[in-house]
């Protein structure tokens, strides 16, 4: 489908970037000569963000063609989007020139962050098929985006497209200034300028106390599950009852409140019982901690805000380390992000605990942070893995590792991953000792040799594994 | 160091978690008689996400006694933490009496969401180590504490301990109600309440209006660099400008908004460009994004809003991709989580692109979502990885597959990662077919078999891969 959008800002643009990268061709309509420039950094970023957030083939690129009018960009094109500045008379301009173009069955939807559609469609021909269409900055990334219109019909026709393009419609249902998100965005905004306005804190202390604590939570679940998650088993009431009082308190300079009613509080357990969907306290504790733990993670991958926290944390963890005596056995629970969507954990997952296994071997033989840091270190240069039955998601595995061998410069292990006894996977990796700086393979010095030449020792009473040494092929196929 | 802990509610509890898993011992003050039951719960709660936060190894969990009085939980303890509830004659009484017990040089904090440290020392003994510690629920996952107290001294030893269990402490410079974390939720919350109090969306609908959209952001950061960004390259300044205007409009039933006078503007502009510390727009928009794919990718892995939406994104677009002509060669990005604190890709992250590429070559013999509902499968059985040199992050590479060779059950491929022609890595697997719902190998269906082998037959003419077929071994080590 071919989309039209009037306005190329940094709303606009995003439009731009979603549904080019979705494969829809888009004709763009902005005054600013800039515009082009701009959208096309923006597109930039898109491309390289879509890169990395799915593996999932994309469409082909659609084409974008400028326009030198509203109306041009509205010609011929079967959904139009308009992202203007939030200025009234301006807005009404847009779409009223776009409605004349675009046949009635076209729906044209309003990026406004706050301007009611009634007001919107003064002038419009065919009202009926203006919706708002509210997205969030960047537009090519999140999923929300607030829908609101009195026609059922074009606010489904709009949702349905902006699924198709991997976004979350959210019904707004009763017109209202600043719609739902705005509204909360608005009343945090307007308290946090106080802060500043006050000398209380500086922006960055601001942004802080949110991006470390509170905005982790944010990004799976809103502030009403989270309270009926922290009133504990009594739920949504008792929260109520305990917290109700601070609204009185003066905890921001906004203090407007509505009054707890028998009626408002009815309301509130009604709805967080039906929002809670008969998950328990203790459920969704642990889906709570179980999304938080993984954006925890996210965030270390990418060194931001908290994640920076977690590695910093992990660091002092692991210069702490003494030597585990049992350093070559090591238990884990088979993690949610390990698992395919048949529920079974992953190759990489079998690497990843093998990876961890090595870790635990180096450092018993005295590869700790400081040797790192000093330059010398084992790296894999070979793996060879057999799959032999399955794990699900929390199933207890025991990873033991065998050092069969080792000379200088090379340690080749073995590695068994176990379920209860029934073994899961083997893993053989032949290590070899490199000079970081340099940036080739060297002799491990001799405190180092001199621990692995004693595990030697002491596994070499062990069989040789079955699977060891083995090479992949058909019984036919490879030649010899 | 052994802590007390005056107070073991949901706040009390997770600092009791976060305490014992870092190996400190804790000795507990709360006269609930559930408390014991409630603690151990959610102590259970907080090792099940340790267990998966993080590979580092934690110290031995310390050990949590019970104290019969607040008295008994400071005595002999080196730090005391009160989470009592949030009354002020309460909490008065309990730091008084762990200040009669504790020595001087042990400090004293309050769990507090808002009360004020002036008036929380009052009766205390040696009031000048008191701090506001005020920790966000779940206490054992979030980083963020705040600190408030008018000792340096005090601060700065309470902030090292909250450092050395993971948190990220924010010193706040002012006492204020609230302090700065919660006046911000406390402004985005009474405006929730109002409209839900007002029927314009139910609780579910405000939580999704933040999880699907700016939560994702507040997990990596904060509004006033979120609205830099947004305001482009013109800046903060800029941004005030157009959207200042909308402090007027009644977006928020909390009316009450600073004037934005010129040294206001001035004291936003200058703060924000300290905090941008130099990043250009297009520098803050890669951060931005970086860390919104990666949260997405978590919440994708957990199941969880907006990574629900990612979900169902990518099956639609896995649907309808169709069989791709260069299915046996793909290209990537080495992706920021790929790589180690080495700044290389890992181990796992070759076989993640081998294991791409594999379902590349599945899609290409007709191995597509119908397929797999219907309860037929290839299962990677074995797996050989070499690894010849190394990947950075953002490194562009191309991964082609070469079939081997294959019978009626089984395929045997041969995958190589290279960068500008330089191989990286070669990952060698045997393939199995398998009745997913018998649980078995079986023989592939005669159209899957016709395609796999015209893609034998084409890569028959292509030369045997020198590293296929190898075994992991020493010169002189293994037995034959």
């Amino acid at each position: 489908m071919k989309i039209g959008l009037i306005g190329g800002g940094v709303i606009g643009g995003g439009w731009a970037a979603r549904f080019l990268l979705n494969g829809h061709d888009v004709v763009m309509y902005d005054p600013d000569p800039q515009a082009p420039r701009k959208i096309d950094e923006m597109l930039e970023n898109a491309r390289h963000a879509y890169s990395r957030l799915t593996y999932a083939p994309l469409p082909a690129e659609g084409t974008l063609t400028y326009a030198a009018t509203p109306e041009e960009a509205a010609d011929g094109v079967g959904f139009v989007q308009e992202s203007a500045p939030e200025r009234i008379e301006l807005k009404r301009e847009l779409l009223g020139a776009a409605s004349r173009v675009a046949p009635a069955d076209v729906v044209i939807a309003s990026s406004t962050s706050g301007l009611l559609p009634s007001m919107l469609r003064e002038g419009m021909t065919h009202p009926e098929r203006l919706t708002v269409g509210h997205p969030f900055n960047p537009v090519y990334l999140l999923p929300l985006v607030e829908l609101c219109s009195p026609s059922p019909e074009t606010v489904e026709r709009a949702a349905a497209l902006y699924r198709s393009i991997g976004m979350h419609p959210l019904v707004v249902r009763q017109e209202i200034d600043g719609f739902i998100s705005d509204r909360l965005l608005e009343a945090l905004w307007r308290e946090a300028l106080w802060l500043v306005n006050d000398g209380v804190a500086t922006v960055e202390e601001v942004d802080d106390a949110i991006r470390y604590g509170p905005g982790l939570r944010w990004s799976s679940m809103g502030t009403f599950l989270l309270y009926r998650i922290a009133g504990g088993e009594a739920g949504m009431r008792h929260f109520m009852a305990q917290f109700g009082p601070a609204l009185q308190w003066p905890w921001t300079k906004l203090t407007d409140v509505p009054e707890l009613t028998e009626e408002l509080l009815a309301k509130l357990a009604h709805q967080s019982d039906a929002q809670a969907g008969g998950r328990s306290v203790r459920e969704l504790e642990r889906e709570r901690d179980d999304a938080l733990v993984a954006v925890l993670q996210a965030l270390r991958g990418a060194r931001v805000g908290a994640g920076g926290t977690l590695a910093d944390y992990e660091r002092t963890l692991l210069e702490q380390a003494t030597v585990q005596s049992d350093a070559l056995r090591w238990e884990t629970s088979v993690l949610p992000e390990w698992v395919d969507y048949n529920g079974h954990a992953t190759e990489s997952s079998y690497l990843l605990m093998t990876s961890h296994a090595a870790d635990e071997l180096l450092g018993a033989i005295g590869i700790d942070a400081e040797y790192l840091r000093s330059g010398g270190s084992y790296y894999t240069v070979e793996t060879h893995i057999c799959h032999l039955d399955e794990a699900k998601a929390g199933d207890r595995l025991v990873v033991t590792t065998q050092v069969l061998g080792a000379d200088e410069k090379r340690i080749h292990i073995f590695v068994r991953i176990a379920r209860d006894g029934t073994l899961l996977a083997t893993t053989e990796q032949m290590l070899l000792h490199v000079d970081t700086n340099a940036g080739r393979a060297t002799a491990a010095p001799p405190h180092v040799l001199e621990r692995v030449q004693a595990l030697v020792e002491v596994h070499s009473s062990l069989p040789w594994p079955e699977r060891a040494g083995r090479r992949i092929g058909l019984p036919s196929g490879a030649p010899s």
